[in-house]
């Protein structure tokens, strides 16, 4: 068998997620699709985790295998020129035999985008969490650095349909920086994993430290409850980025 | 009468323009209809000029004038209560008597984004013309310094069904800046007005410079001939946005 990695961008507004799903079209369907109308065959492509539906991907990366070797520049013109236009393979190249996108992966890159200010962009609609009310900096920061380091995330997990290898809730972020944009500005995440909706449920509680509606000095207490129900609201998912999976 | 003046952001992606057509939902429509459905009566909302299908706007002018006056507060929050998310009120504000959203105007600031490289970007698929191929950015850089000052600008003008004062073909380009950006480059225009598709029409022989089909020094020539026929294509819409209008 010969083993490629792809880097994959997409806008998540018009699907059901990454991930294959019986109601939905998703981004794994159209792909895998796209794979077997130029290979003539099934081929199996193994994202690097599961995006919500909404949420957007600036480098996906995934694997497949095939039993020859692919023409790489014929294979990237033809899923390009299949794909929606929504979807793009940014890169394909060979990966060695134990390449897996998603076990292999050392470090993951989130961004959120919040758009902050009276009036929604409609630029950003799609793309940002709009919070039009008054919105305390300082709080969030202070909120922010409770997050960093190791620590069991349970109370920002949800529990997903099939999510039983998530049994050890124990995650390290190295990362949470707020960056200002010009209208708001987005909160980057670098970890070794997150949990299912951790991103979305620690900007929640971020959120919420800024609107005034939770003390940042709450946080060691929510995360020390390790129950989903101690924190709070969920981010919704049009402000989600994968930016980079890290090897 | 009360006057007021109306700023307005839009992405254009689903409409046939700001305009009240026949055939197709407008920006100007739906306005105008938030405004009957506030106001109880009909109002006649007068833009700064038209944008085409697809085309954008960061602050697109308006007037509207009232027999009493309006609580601003409350209409403000009424029109972009009423109005879909991709359109936005983003002020209103009371104006003289004798402000016009069109005649009035000085100038004119409009950005035209071209997305450079092998692969599209899913985000500026609505928001930019892509170019794949080569692109030579002296040879374009020097095609726009032939647009600026004082200039007969009929050969890139098309002509449109409502036009007919439009005979007076001469305008001033005060400024035609290249600004590179993350995935490719914006063209900003600045004049005292820009005749119908002047903008895309002139960003058309950019691109076929930059892309090697036209001569820069042709260009000169091109502008002496007074005729459509004589330049090239009209860029596509998606990549225009209107950005501010001087008063």
């Amino acid at each position: 068998m010969f083993h490629y990695q792809l880097i994959l961008a997409y806008d998540g507004t018009a699907y059901g997620g990454w991930a294959v799903q019986p109601n939905a079209v998703t981004i794994q369907q159209l792909v895998q699709g796209a794979f077997s109308t130029l290979l003539r065959l099934p081929v199996l492509v193994t994202g690097s985790g599961r995006t919500d539906a909404g949420v957007h991907a600036l480098a996906q990366s995934a694997h497949f295998s095939h039993s020859e070797p692919v023409n790489i520049f014929r294979l990237f013109g033809g899923l390009n020129g299949l794909l929606p236009r929504d979807i793009r393979v940014k890169e394909i190249r060979p990966a060695s035999p134990d390449f897996h996108a998603r076990k292999s992966a050392l470090r993951k890159i989130y961004r959120y985008y919040l758009t902050l200010g009276p009036v929604c962009n409609p630029f950003t609609r799609n793309y940002s969490w709009h919070i039009s009310s008054q919105f305390n900096l300082a709080a969030v920061r202070e909120a922010a650095s409770y997050f960093l380091g190791t620590r069991d995330f349970s109370s920002f997990a949800n529990i997903g349909c099939h999510r039983d290898r998530e049994k050890d809730t124990v995650r390290t972020i190295y990362r949470l920086d707020i960056v200002m944009t010009e209208d708001g500005l987005y909160f980057e995440f670098e970890g070794d994993g997150f949990l299912y909706k951790m991103v979305r449920n620690i900007v929640g509680a971020l959120v919420e430290s800024g609107l005034g509606n939770c003390n940042p000095s709450q946080i060691p207490n929510i995360l020390a409850a390790c129950d989903r129900k101690a924190a709070g609201r969920t981010a919704p998912p049009q402000g989600l980025f994968l930016v980079k999976v890290i090897y």
